[in-house]
């Protein structure tokens, strides 16, 4: 077969790294044994990614947009409606919807952690803040997995809301908690935000004598304690990826923004019953759901959240052990036929940055077609030297349709 | 010399391709013996080339169009005045030219060969051609290389032609053959289409009671029974390639799209007597006359099509013992002075897809000036590991300008 028939495009969320010196100067990747990959990259060719731009540092919803074919610049509206589309609610025009964090914030207003103690489940708290009115805007709050929420603000008639207005999640820890600000002088940024300080100030009542709360601070866990915001946006409007790329698609992701772009694309979201977006989820069940998709689709969108997850955590030990297990669940990919498998990721995350870098990313493409070159093992060293070269992330949807012989010729 | 005085430029039709089972999994050019070519490498640098862009399918005239260093994007009007021009056509304003294939059609209409059999020589079909009336336009047709030929539409006074009318020559067999169709709304459209309908009817007429074709049939050959027609376009309009590039320029290319749009960049087109533009073509005589035309010019572009014709038909074999033949005649090229030696192709024609594909192909660049990597071979996966990285075909003109120390700068 001299070209793929389905692609299977694995994401590993904030899987580059930079070099550790625990590891003796490697990366956890290339310091993990991963003899299924290696598998695949035998069979395939290796490069770097540049996801949006050289030095562009990526979060992880402008980064998956750029990796899935789209141009961010063009099309990104903010990370709320992502994650809020991610986690199954509708959005309409006009609606604005927030990323949302469960915080650990003592009585001085001071955010102690930024994801209180990345509690195992927020979903007992999310009665008590749809109880919550603010007038001009109908509110409701949906939790996601961890410490992870939306919010979601529906304005009344008559009413216009405006995503003008900063980030009440300021991305730092030990300090005072943010108030939202308008970013204009616009009637509806200022109505917009004091609508947001109004809601979050509610909130904090609520939760602060909430009995799930009362039990962490007994068992020791920090609680709960408060909400901060960011990313507020309306839906984006994307082309549809079938329209787009000629392509029946699905995604096998945990909730959130990855799933929320998907979704957005018109990528059918197949359901799995063990994800949790953690080191934990089970690593089993998606590759199985991602390898039976294929009977059905031509292009299967498999996200794997736990590697970003160890490197914001700084975790490098996790993030290796965590890049085995994912390694030891790749074996159902060993005998796909007539299938292009990719493997990279959305952005790195070094885990002694504990945050993401624009470094570029790794990039493996296995599969009938391929040139395959001599590189040996999956990581960002040995990817710097295979024969896709460097890309960029605007290069990989139609790199993948040339392996796929779908490209229409320009000129004859 | 730290810089080279003339560029020998050569472009290996469809070179490119993919790993062929047969070969062990590696290419027609990997496997080739090309001892004379590896010399070059020997002095050179190599590089991947994606000769419009990543995953960019290109076609032979808009391939061409970006290896000479234009914008295909903006300067491309169709396939047929460029194959016009090669056949020596003059193209006024207003005038519309297709690329027209003979085919064998069967008595129900059903294309049985896009390329009748590979016919030897088309050019006593001409004639009959030549005397079909059309109202409201004059009609020209002129036979080209095997099955290949242009017609020409000239609009008689006051009537007015259109491009926008959709393709006959559905580049499939087995499929019945196209009626040319309006693409938009305008009377201009519905007059070209009604006319390239009515013309392609009489030739079929013709064709069928021609003797050539009895002949054909009864030598058990696919008789030319049918035109087929694509690309219908006007000339196109290039900044002469001396104004461009300041380089005396000379193409050594048989008839066809390539010597057309060199000679709209205004090359002047060295005579060959023995070229055929297939695998029987006379290697010797192009390597000598390109050679030859050193001492006259600073670029001189050597265009060889049998790489792509080996490819489309799928011979693997056919394809590596031509380049193999190619590397004989480039004995000739061995002791160049002052002279850069480029190879590279217009694009992959992979033998087991028998069509163009988006695959990056590959590039050497050998001669004074030029930073010489370790590469020993010209092959796919060697030139990946090149010197010279991946670069666009946009970026090579300016790299051959700097090569030949002849860059503008910029800033001072």
């Amino acid at each position: 077969m001299s070209f793929a028939k389905k692609t299977l495009f694995i994401v590993l969320d904030g899987l580059g790294d930079r070099p550790i010196q625990y590891f003796g100067g490697l990366t956890p990747l290339e310091v993990a044994r991963t003899p299924n990959i290696s598998a695949l990259v035998e069979k395939g060719a290796c490069g770097l990614l540049d996801v949006i731009g050289v030095g562009v540092r990526p979060g992880s919803d402008t980064g998956h947009i750029s990796l899935l074919g789209y141009d961010p610049h063009a099309q990104y509206t903010g990370r709320g409606p992502l994650e809020a589309v991610g986690l199954g609610v509708h959005l309409a025009d006009g609606e604005l919807a927030f990323r949302a964090n469960f915080a650990t914030v003592n009585s001085q207003g001071v955010v102690v952690d930024r994801r209180a103690g990345r509690i195992d489940s927020a979903k007992p708290l999310e009665a008590a803040l749809n109880s919550i009115n603010v007038e001009g805007v109908k509110c409701h709050f949906k939790a996601g997995a961890q410490h992870r929420g939306v919010l979601i603000f529906r304005p009344q008639k008559g009413m216009l809301l405006s995503d003008k207005i900063s980030n009440v999640d300021s991305n730092a820890q030990g300090v005072k908690i943010s108030l939202c600000r308008p970013l204009d002088k616009s009637p509806e940024a200022a109505f917009t935000a004091d609508a947001v300080n109004q809601y979050l100030s509610k909130a904090s009542k609520l939760l602060l004598k909430h009995p799930l709360n009362k039990t962490r601070v007994k068992n020791k866990l920090m609680p709960a304690t408060g909400i901060i915001v960011r990313g507020a946006g309306v839906a984006p409007h994307f082309e549809q990826f079938k329209e787009k790329f000629g392509l029946r698609a699905a995604a096998v992701s945990h909730t959130g923004v990855y799933t929320g772009v998907a979704g957005l694309m018109g990528f059918d979201i197949l359901p799995l019953k063990n994800a949790t977006g953690r080191g934990d989820t089970d690593l089993d069940e998606k590759a199985r759901v991602a390898a039976g998709a294929l009977s059905k689709y031509d292009f299967v969108f498999l996200h794997i959240k736990g590697t970003d997850v160890f490197g914001h955590d700084g975790d490098y030990v996790g993030k290796r052990n965590f890049i085995e297990r994912i390694d030891t669940a790749f074996s159902k990919f060993s005998d796909l036929n007539d299938t292009l498998v990719v493997i990279t990721a959305d952005h790195s995350t070094p885990c002694e940055m504990k945050n993401h870098s624009a470094d570029a990313v790794p990039l493996l493409m296995a599969g009938p077609g391929v040139r395959k070159d001599a590189i040996r093992k999956f990581g960002e060293r040995d990817c710097g030297r295979g024969g896709l070269g460097r890309l960029k992330g605007a290069d990989l949807m139609p790199e993948i349709l040339n392996i796929m012989a779908r490209t229409p010729m320009y000129g004859s």
